[in-house]
């Protein structure tokens, strides 16, 4: 009896509540957007607005069916299942809400694809530029700062405000990197972090570096807004540059405005008390591990002012998997470079890595798992291990590559390529290697060069590695012009504005002429090398061989049925002579050699002269 | 015209070579008998003598049947395809030999199986003891030396010397074993070694190791020729013990019979000038590795005066495998440590392990792959990486887990253990990691102890590690009284004799009244933990459950139905306070725990005390 004296009093009180509801209203419809002949005919609207979700909705479009309307705990939400038909004509469709006397319409746009480059990839034929817009160059000082955001500071004397770097100051930079050899630049993300800047027990918080998203649909206003990123990717693509978006799916800013208001509480992931992740990657891949350590790994939280979307939740699940189409769409994103991986829901990363394949075959997704070897880094990619689980992303990023060439090699004292080596023979791990992104640092990590203790024999040796061997590489801004810092104390050290992207900059390096001579001299190495390798297929697809190292002598070939380059590079501090019989393999019928740094001929190949910590790029020749 | 001339020269050399050789004599066949009944029909006998490849032969006895007579280069060899009907009756089988007027007749036994244990296998309910016979115990002084044999000496004062000790010796050693709980005994190899002792440009090189074989069918006269070896094997089974015998073939000791005469010049790996090995794994696993890399890791020389047998060679296969099948049939031993095993030929290895496996399907097989990471170390044993090689071998000697606990946890100064942890953690990579042998050092490596500067808090975690987490552990004999020291300057400082083993010894250790308190102390630790180990199936089959390393502390559970043991380690130097509620997931509905050491009983698991440097095993009670 008690049960149902219980039950009425809840049918009551929602017959109450929904009579004396506030009208409703739409404020946010997304996708924004969406098309017409996209290969998926399904797109599911999240719909959000005071009581949007107590409405019954209706749409009334020729090929366009409304399928079915989820509603959630918070009664501000509902999520609409639409099918598209192929045969659906571009136009605006009105979506209708109905409650009682009131009926709102709010009209939400179906395009027709545009034909430009989406999706186009980018392979071993690349050579990515990673920059932050804030810190490198600012084309446009009226949007620096905004009174109305959360943190309403441009401070360029203080590393953690906001620079006014952006993507109007980018444009002006992409005959620069043209001219660098970059084929390919990759921003840290542009969406909007209408996040403050806090302070956390003596740690400052700032969000300048994009990855706490406040609303996925606008592109950060101090940025350039959508309109600035589309009219960045459409220079970029002129000048032959393509776009890498950097995405982020296990968290969001506090700031969220999904955050502040829950489509349910099993939106992100909750905790008894906050629970931080463990940043371990064990527990993931660990036959042996517990359950709740594997929690705390995947559903804890990166920060505190980063929650934890819970991807398991279909509606996060959808939107997440969607804003990366419309994004690639909207925008015409080369290729995807997805944040922490690793913390994220396996299985969701799946799904929408698939989704985005099906729709887009050539993009190349890569995602940062930073791991400390190739079995567990393999998990997160295709991998010819039989895990539990099976990882169907093509690329990734390659930290044991990045330990290997600079904590594990060049930070030595006694430098030798052999951890290199050794890594890049336990490839057999990969489906292909080939589509593991490369790279010397990044915003997270110490700059190469300080790392390599400012010694510029060892920057160049890096660096040959880098853009010689198997992989796409990848270079942070500023390491052509040796710029340096370690972490410590604070990320912002390696974050800083390049000399010459700023109004008022004494110095400007992205000229000749602001350079020092050092700095020129590294400009051009990256220019030359970077040049050679985007202009000679054998260094995209031609095969890998490598031989032991020995005696501080590293040796290896790049090669196909055209071309043949031997890299050799001597870590030692003594010149050595390089007997070559032991690399007849692939030697055998070449007489001379072309030094690709510098055009000199190498007539006799038997004895190479390797000076002291030096790499040599040599294009054989019979 | 010319080339017939030739040809008929040829002829007649042939024709008066053959009628004016010297009478043919059979001097050896090999194996040196075989048993009705085996699971393969088939047995190839090599059979050698002067010029006894020159004979025709014929066999006649009911039920074997002579398939085929193979010669080869050397006439003094010739192989004998046989197939024994499983109806064929025990007895001796004459092998006839005609050529013109001359007869032989050579008797070769064809035996009935005896019922004895054969192939019996070792699990994880083992714990293997590993000693050199040489070094252990001298119980027959009369096989000490032989004045006939290469190296003619015996002298203890010499390291380099053989010692005397023996296989008489260790079976006196039955007893003590059993009481310390080890269940099974690994001797370096007791097949005659009867090389010299040679000085190689400064270096010792002896063979009292037993791994430089030179009659593959002879147990060495000085441990006890094949009779002692029988007894040995007989008097350890009556006791439960079981019989680990290490194989080698990938190389034989240079005064092998055969290398002196050898059937053909591939017989061994031949090179235009002597080359060894490189020692490097990675040519083998790597997808990007030059042939001629490969080909010196695999193919060189593991020393001068170890040929390398060239397993491709079908006789030799033959001859490796029968020997094989022999020796476990002969002996009666229970499982087969394969040394060396990466730089044989790894096709060879799997059909060399199928037909062990195919005879003996409990048989363990277990090789020496001395590798830096567990992708390679997962090359050569049952696997879940999709290599394009796959082997068959069930077991292998763990070198990632025996670095990560000495090298990369207990050696540093900051002792931790997530070395361990991690390594673990990467198990997915093998079908079955519980077959791994671990262990924490050998005869080839500096002594655990000595490793962990003699911190005996730490000698005791790492004992706890080995002896209660996966895999079959095994120890090198005298690490249970503390032996100590460092390969350098030679092997022999890791190999020194077992104090009381010999006559004259002023010491003896293997009493409790020859051992100083500390040494008693570390016996009765590892006796203790070995008999929990082997009272207790849960620490066998038991599940293993591990947590992140946290603060220093390290905990982990082996659990089943009826049993669960908590295994928590602290490796720092400060006492620790350990909340278990992080571990509720295997601590759920205990109350109390026995600790397994002392017997004393916890009765409060929230918080459980770990003292600076310790470790625990805690039977969880209800």
């Amino acid at each position: 009896m008690k049960r149902k004296l219980f039950t009425l009093l809840i049918i009551l009180l929602t017959v109450f509540r929904s009579a004396f509801a506030q009208p409703a209203q739409i404020q946010r419809i997304n996708p924004t957007n969406w098309w017409v002949g996209m290969k998926n005919p399904a797109v599911q609207l999240l719909v959000y607005g005071p009581n949007a979700g107590t409405l019954a909705y209706t749409i009334n479009y020729p090929g366009v069916k409304l399928v079915k309307a989820h509603t959630v705990e918070n009664p501000n939400y509902v999520f609409l299942d639409l099918t598209v038909s192929p045969t659906a004509k571009p136009g605006t469709i009105n979506i209708v809400g109905k409650r009682g006397s009131q009926t709102l319409t709010q009209p939400f746009s179906l395009r027709a694809r545009e034909t430009g480059r989406k999706g186009g990839g980018v392979t071993a034929a690349d050579f990515i530029y990673l920059a932050i817009p804030d810190r490198f160059t600012n084309g446009d000082e009226s949007n620096d700062k905004f009174s109305d955001m959360a943190d309403p500071n441009a401070d360029r004397s203080n590393p953690f405000y906001r620079h006014g770097g952006d993507l109007a100051g980018a444009a002006r930079r992409i005959n620069y990197l043209k001219d660098l050899g970059v084929t390919a630049i990759w921003f840290t993300p542009v969406l909007e972090n209408n996040q403050p800047l806090t302070n956390e027990g003596g740690s400052m918080r700032s969000a300048y570096h994009g990855y706490g998203f406040t609303d996925h649909y606008a592109i950060d206003r101090r940025i350039g807004r959508n309109e600035g990123y589309l009219a960045f990717i459409k220079a970029a693509h002129a000048a032959g540059l393509k776009v890498v978006q950097d995405a982020v799916y296990n968290h969001v800013g506090i700031n969220h405005w999904f955050i502040k208001d829950m489509p349910s509480k099993d939106w992100v992931h909750q905790w008894p008390t906050y629970t931080n992740t463990s940043y371990k990657q064990q527990p993931i891949t660990d036959p042996h591990a517990s359950e709740s350590d594997r929690k705390v790994t995947v559903d804890g939280w990166f920060v505190p002012f980063l929650p934890d979307l819970n991807q398991s939740n279909p509606y996060v699940a959808n939107f997440l998997i969607q804003h990366a189409i419309w994004t690639v769409e909207n925008f015409g994103i080369d290729a995807w470079r997805v944040d922490t991986y690793l913390y994220n829901d396996m299985p969701f990363m799946n799904r929408c890595n698939q989704a985005l394949m099906d729709q887009y075959p050539k993009i190349l997704i890569f995602g940062e798992s930073s791991v400390s070897n190739v079995v567990d880094q393999s998990y997160y990619v295709r991998n010819k291990i039989d895990f539990p689980f099976k990882s169907n992303q093509p690329g990734g990023l390659d930290f044991v590559v990045y330990n290997a060439i600079t904590n594990n090699a060049l930070k030595q004292k006694n430098s030798d390529a052999f951890p290199l080596y050794e890594t890049l023979a336990q490839d057999a791990v990969y489906v292909d290697p080939t589509k593991l992104v490369t790279f010397l640092d990044n915003h997270d990590l110490d700059r190469y060069f300080s790392v390599i203790g400012e010694d510029f024999n060892k920057y160049k040796i890096g660096l040959t590695w880098l853009l010689t061997t198997r992989g796409i590489p990848s270079m942070y801004y500023g390491t052509e012009i040796l710029m340096k810092n370690f972490k410590d104390p604070s990320d912002a050290e390696v974050r800083r504005d390049f000399p010459g992207g700023f109004p008022g900059d004494k110095e400007n390096k992205f000229e000749a002429a602001g350079r020092n001579d050092r700095e020129n001299e590294a400009f051009l190495f990256v220019r030359r090398l970077a040049t050679y390798r985007r202009d000679n297929p054998v260094m995209h697809t031609g095969k890998l061989m490598q031989f032991l190292p020995q005696e501080g002598t590293y040796v290896y070939f790049r090669y196909d049925t055209n071309k043949t380059v031997m890299i050799a590079t001597n870590t030692g501090d003594k010149e050595i002579s390089l007997d070559t019989v032991r690399f007849a393999e692939r030697m055998k019928g070449f007489t001379s050699a072309k030094n690709i740094m510098t055009d000199a001929t190498m007539s006799d190949l038997k004895l190479i002269k390797l000076p002291a910590k030096t790499a040599l790029v040599l294009e054989l020749q019979k």
